[in-house]
């Protein structure tokens, strides 16, 4: 089995601390990653075996930004998660915060995200 | 069901980035929750149902306030992951970075963790 990775961007124009990141991060980390289980148990399985591999980047792009990743990931058949924040603090209700795609085979990953910087 | 909740208590004397921090909380995040999946199915359901909340919280007391805190949420019946880096980059290999407790019960996780700030 190929190298399999979980990419999560990060919208870095809304000025979120950094708990506040890791919070969201850990969110679609999570919803990314059940959809992986349940969709391809091959590329989970070998993703928790190889030490889920993980990698944080940003977009300064916005919610436009976030949701030309999601739909370039799906395109590729890649799990992906959109999250929205509940607004109970710093963010108004509904704001899109970051963007899971995978876990999945890391070459099929980078063609949707390997121009973005790490966070 | 009460109110499911899941902390990730977070190293704050590493000097660790936002995005190293946000890639580890969500390492503690996915492996608690699949303890949880596996040992209490009910917690984990109510807890996604809930809107699976996380709250990111840290310690200055190094590894072994991390260890600690561990011990006590396994003595209350909690699912716990504690997270060592793989140092690749910026920490040394085998160093310990953050510890997940939950999802479980916001009362018996706040014996735990109510004490500790925000990070």
């Amino acid at each position: 089995m190929s190298e399999i990775k979980q990419v999560i961007v990060v919208r870095s124009d809304l000025g979120m601390g950094k708990g506040k990141i890791a919070a969201q991060v850990a969110h679609a980390a999570l919803d990314a990653a059940d959809t992986a289980r349940r969709k391809h148990p091959t590329w989970y399985d070998s993703w928790r075996e190889q030490g889920q591999a993980k990698v944080v980047v940003k977009t300064d792009g916005g919610e436009e930004a976030l949701e030309e990743l999601q739909k370039q990931a799906r395109s590729l058949g890649l799990p992906v998660s959109l999250i929205q924040d509940r607004g109970l603090t710093q963010l108004e209700p509904g704001t899109t915060t970051c963007l899971g795609i995978g876990p999945g085979p890391s070459g099929e990953i980078d063609k949707v995200t390997g121009k973005l910087k790490l966070l």
